[in-house]
């Protein structure tokens, strides 16, 4: 009982920043002295401390604010992306302490190489926080199918990774004994978008994010829908056009073929190889008028319409997130999009029913997979840190 | 804790059947004293009896079995279709007491019609129960999209409704105070099955229905997929092919409009509008031998495969349940739904995914709402009965 009080207080503070006693009263519904003594004891803890309130002019002794300590309580989250690595360290309440990330090359990628950049960035994060700090756990957002133990990779076909054990592997390079947990990085930019971001608060959200492949993060009655298996959440391989190009999961038609990167490109009769710098070359001549572009951009847009139409009708998620490249072709894909949608989604379900893109941008999957390292601790508040691991 | 306690009790008696205090000890983990207890008042209240076990041989005094007492604790499942009106009692325990179906006329139905239909089917069916009993719920089944307040139809479509209060419509029909819950009918279909039939006991379940239209009840997690609006599931209007035939949602190229009745008449070069009647013709003509209905088939397996790819490779739902006419497809569609299920489905998705015909058959969707109607007694079975409604 204590312990649930005492974890709706933390979850509260942290999904909803620093609260007055008073409003930590009314929100809980516990009596002022009950709320008392858990702040206390998550003072003691050192997770929250109490600042004075700005004077309100209003009488009375002001109410003071409990605080989120996010400069002492840190979790790191990673993502490990086809073209690149980020590594962010969260403090408690969702403070971005420090990001960097770092491109790395294309094609198949070298699992040591990878994790040894991981283990670099990581110790160049830390060391660049100012205050000694206490270490919650890691959360490392991957593009591929996660096992249900939160651990494994079952298959990342465009980093090339398969039946990778990946906490394992990541483990002895981080020094650390906090918990580690895996997740797809669709998933984590849902679980971003829905707690801060563009779903912040709703309980149904598809986030869709779209560059060589196209994922989706699906939450509903405000649970991450993982499936029989763990790997539901596949909107890529949604087949959408029978005649469509062969697609690398071995299908045809599927909605990554027709909204990726590379078919985008092929629309525009423009290499399909040629990458993000393609892209924006693109959106520069659409702007300046170009037919070839202004028409590839109205096709793709139609072609986001129909397939998500389909899991508008499916999941009725209320909101839809627009990540990763989608985000950045949202303005230029809005109106064929949102015509397409009006013509398949059921009315019903389509007056309920926004589509917004990213708000977290391009750091939502790796805010997203520090989200879930703060998990324990939310479900949790006693559940112990690890010393912060130092480089030298 | 009494009542939860009682609550796990009736929910394990209720779906798993008739069981021995010893295995009520083991499986609630509570003392036997406590079990003896429990069990007491719900004899007390009428839910229960035990009865002796048969003799084992094993030496000791055998354990008696706490039995549901089905005939005298009561709710009565309603399913209004296109083609057909039928109800049925059902007992605590999900014993099938009684039910009637009777046809009725296709097209847009009159709502007074249609609710007088359903009373006097009612009455025939209570008025045949033997025992004296007590009513604990109605639940009606319906094909179209209900709101979240579980009692109004938005939009029913195939019967013409939209916008209807149908418990207010119906409760003076019903001369009950009974608690009176409204779901869709592949809801329904997906809740009878994942309690009783072909998805016993799975957490994750797809339920697929044909007729004239194709509806989804999608089950994830041990919850119900409601989304944001209530209107989740409407797997019919999944858009996969983007040159298909205009679908009566305003859409083209819905699954439905790919694997309807309609469709699969069209296909076989009979009259679209020709009804069940005409499919079970084909059939028999397909087993003869015939080419054009052989190849129908072919084609409607594929397509069904298509669109299901799709909502394996989202949903991941482990089980996938065909009911009403995909049930009675389901020998003849089989062998191409699979192949094509093979080339779309991600490799480590489609391992974990069975595909089984719905084992309640048509009464699949009356079952689920005489389930839905069980909810609030497996919730409290404090909750008191009202009287057996009588005509006359």
């Amino acid at each position: 009982m204590r312990l649930a009080n005492l974890a709706t207080i933390v979850r509260g503070l942290h999904l909803l920043g620093p609260t007055t006693r008073s409003d930590l009263v009314r929100r809980t519904g516990l009596t002022r002295s009950a709320v008392g003594d858990l702040v206390a004891e998550l003072t003691d803890r050192g997770l929250v401390h109490e600042v004075p309130s700005e004077p309100t002019g209003a009488p009375g002794r002001p109410s003071p604010v409990v605080t989120p300590r996010a400069e002492t309580n840190v979790v790191l989250g990673v993502e490990i992306m086809v073209d690149t690595v980020a590594v962010a360290a969260v403090g408690l309440g969702g403070t971005l302490l420090r990001s960097v990330r770092r491109p790395r090359e294309h094609g198949p990628a070298d699992v040591d190489r990878t994790l040894d950049d991981v283990a670099g960035l990581t110790s160049d994060v830390l060391d660049s926080l100012t205050t000694p700090s206490a270490l919650f756990g890691v959360g490392v957002a991957v593009p591929g199918l996660i096992r249900r133990d939160g651990a494994t990779v079952a298959t990342a076909p465009n980093l090339g990774w398969a039946d990778l054990h990946l906490v394992a592997a990541l483990r002895p390079r981080l020094a650390s004994d906090a918990p580690i947990s895996v997740l797809n990085e669709a998933d984590a930019g849902a679980l971003a978008e829905s707690r801060r971001g563009a779903a912040a608060r709703r309980g149904n959200v598809l986030y869709l994010s779209g560059e060589v492949g196209v994922g989706g993060g699906i939450i509903t009655g405000g649970h991450q829908l993982t499936g029989s298996t763990g790997f539901a959440g596949e909107v890529g391989h949604l087949p959408i056009r029978p005649d469509g190009d062969e697609c690398r999961c071995g299908g045809r038609g599927c909605f990554e073929t027709e909204i990726g990167e590379a078919k985008l490109l092929e629309r525009a009769g423009l290499d399909p190889a040629a990458g993000a710098g393609a892209i924006t070359d693109l959106l520069e001549r659409s702007a300046a008028g170009d037919a070839d572009a202004v028409r590839a951009l109205e096709e793709h847009g139609r072609w986001l319409g129909f397939g998500l139409s389909g899991l508008i009708n499916v999941l009725d998620p209320g909101v839809v997130v627009l990540g990763g490249l989608l985000r950045t072709l949202h303005p230029h894909l809005e109106r064929p999009m949102l015509d397409t949608l009006d013509r398949h989604v059921l009315a019903d379900i389509r007056a309920g029913t926004t589509i917004a893109p990213s708000a977290l941008g391009d750091d939502a999957p790796l805010l997203g997979a520090a989200e879930l390292a703060w998990d324990r601790t939310l479900a949790d508040p006693t559940a112990l840190p690890t010393p912060l691991p130092r480089s030298a």
